[in-house]
């Protein structure tokens, strides 16, 4: 019985969202945009209501013994809320991919074949407890012409509830659907395994948050997910390394931020330049107060905790960093093929047949020359959005643009041909 | 006990394939067609070991109660093991995706960045007892770097293990790892029930067969599938269709072959212009003695018999055509998108602006003009070669060539900027 009242709640969401991926399948650029600058202008207008909705947020969730990180990302002041606008205005500012159309070839029949892109219909977001989501999200699937169903942490329902009211008002005024953006307003967990069922109903989910709902979504769903699993980058110093680039490359890329999915767990690098590089290299990584751990070679050169097994396959997301002497680029590569999680991972070498090799051989959905894996990110790419970070290898891998959230059709144009 | 050893062969083979994917994603398109075409020179070599081993199948499958369809696809003569000879030719005179890099843009941070084509690693093929697609189905996954696994139908196992031979023999010949293709031997079906769930070893699944083995496989496996589900094509005449146009694309759309899945099932026709076409396309259709299955408002024009139902969400692969009359274009695109299969639904009208908006509207794999429905195939597509047809949107949609048996990395290259 107590099932019965999210249920409905779910069947009528998906029902309005399918009859709104309908109108947003035809809507134009510029009316997917008013509806996102009005839905800004909304937010804008609401600042202090938001505020307040936050502030019953953050009053509850002081309650519950959450971390400091939990809490931050909760919090929305005045500043963060222009921080969100200004992303509905980056994402005003896209080029609609909807409608475009590849280069046309003519069949051996005769016929005009060409794709083009088209909305993927229904998005599902599954996401922790950050407001900022509500709006970013649910603003990158209209701009690509699809429905959203939202479903985020119940710690900021008061907070998301008046974005979605202002998205929505937005909607209304462009005469788009207002239900194009709809949160789940009910918190029971029920719901969340429900929803990942619907495969008649939802096109794509994407889980945004902690590598277990990514785990918990992906092993259960019916649908397909667009899943961002751990970043267990490399950077390899090559025999022929600038070392000065190394030096510079290795610190960024451990030190720019310890919590994010594109920072380098594991240092590999060539025996021809360790006793060169290591020394060097622990000296300022010491100034950063991060932690090494070397594998048996490693101390032939510079003093460390010893690393064991575990440590080639741990995302740390924090100041340690695991150190590796391989014999060469062949063995940097086993290494990174058989350890790291295919995220992203980077070369430093002034050998370019070594660059290519590298390129060609390394099976991750980035790969670097030259560059600090910190980089990883769509807006680093010049993608001008960023929905998530795929790694998986079909349909959206790396970065994942507008684009990830639509398909591409065959468009067949004919003279009245047959076939014979 | 029992299921030790088909769980072992499994281990090797994909073992095996874990070790030949390495040195694939490596090899150069020469390489692979000349692996591809010694492989074709032992068939002919063999021809008549082949005949033989297929006389064994066909013997064995005779004392089976097997439909004709089923023993006709089994059986291989010599103008057919010709065929699967000029299909390997087809395939390597496709080009070679691998390695090739979209156009590079220059990021923020000012490095370049662009996405290289890669294979995917290793693909799994379930098939039925077709011994062509042992050849055809392997050489597709090797032109696009990819090792295979295949398991094809038990009763074409002893022309399956010629064709590996063959094809075996010819990778050695080209210096590529023989295990860059191999046929599961093993006829045990807990050994499917196995491969489905090896996610770490089989980064596609392709079913190709019939409806229920897709349906079991994609529910079952945690490995992402290619699926083929049924094909509901629609052709809709419109109030603007040209009626020689029209007649001439209905015949060709439902009779040019009954069973494969681009074949017409539904016929809408506009309100405007039943009543001229209806009387024309029965005298057509009656020639070929197709059963016509319309609506009530059908009746008023010619006699059918009555559609219910379950007419219009049903997959016939016969000589049955139901039939509705519609109000207008936004009626058939309703129509379609309610009741199709999202595979391949075709417009007849001269009204370009028709034309666009169902282009536009209809949520299919591919739309069409002024053309049968029974072109929706990748060598009429011009795509060279045709993996399957999908009717998933995300990845791969509608009829899938090399294309879709990769994917794309980005490579981002720079000279040695850091991240601030």
């Amino acid at each position: 019985m107590s099932t019965k009242k999210p249920l409905s709640e779910l069947d009528s969401i998906c029902n309005q969202a399918q009859q709104a991926k309908l109108e947003l399948r035809r809507a134009s650029q510029s009316i997917k945009d008013d509806a996102l600058k009005y839905g800004a202008e909304y937010i804008l207008k609401n600042v202090n209501k938001l505020v307040e909705a936050n502030e019953i947020d953050m009053e509850l969730a002081s309650k519950k013994d959450l971390q400091t990180s939990f809490v931050d990302r909760l919090e929305l002041n005045k500043s963060r809320i222009d921080g969100m606008i200004a992303g509905l205005d980056k994402v005003i500012n896209l080029d609609d991919p909807i409608g475009k159309e590849d280069k046309s070839h003519i069949s051996p029949s005769g016929f005009e074949v060409s794709k083009m892109r088209v909305p993927l219909g229904v998005i599902g977001i599954i996401y922790e407890s950050r407001p900022n989501v509500t709006a970013d999200a649910s603003a990158l699937c209209l701009k690509s012409g699809n429905a959203c169903i939202l479903r985020g942490g119940s710690e900021a329902s008061n907070s998301n509830r008046v974005i979605e009211e202002c998205m929505q008002l937005g909607l209304e005024k462009a005469s788009l659907p207002k239900f194009s953006i709809q949160l789940i307003k009910n918190q029971d967990r029920k719901l969340v395994n429900e929803m990942i069922k619907r495969e008649n109903e939802i096109d794509l989910l994407i889980p945004r948050g902690g590598k277990s709902l990514i785990k918990i979504v992906s092993e259960e769903a019916k649908i397909p997910v667009l899943k961002h699993y751990e970043g267990i980058c490399h950077v390899f110093l090559d025999k022929d390394a600038d070392l000065k680039k190394a030096l510079e490359i290795t610190v960024n890329a451990k030190t720019y931020r310890y919590g994010i999915c594109g920072t380098m767990e594991t240092l590999l690098v060539s025996e021809d330049i360790a006793k060169i590089i290591l020394p060097k290299l622990k000296i300022e990584l010491d100034r950063h107060n991060v932690e090494l751990r070397g594998c048996n070679d490693t101390q032939n050169f510079i003093e460390t905790k010893l690393a064991n097994d575990k440590d080639w396959i741990t995302e740390y997301l924090a100041p340690i960093l695991a150190i590796k002497i391989v014999k060469n680029l062949e063995d940097a590569i086993s290494h990174i093929n058989s350890f790291g999680s295919g995220h992203t991972d980077s070369i430093v070498s002034e050998n370019l047949s070594s660059v290519e090799k590298f390129f060609k051989e390394v099976d991750s959905s980035s790969v670097m020359h030259n560059l600090p894996t910190c980089f990883a990110d769509g807006f680093e790419y010049g993608l001008g959005a960023e929905v998530g970070i795929s790694t998986d290898k079909l349909h959206a891998r790396g970065p994942v643009g507008l684009e990830g959230l639509t398909s591409q059709k065959f468009v067949i144009k004919g003279q009245g041909q047959l076939r014979s």
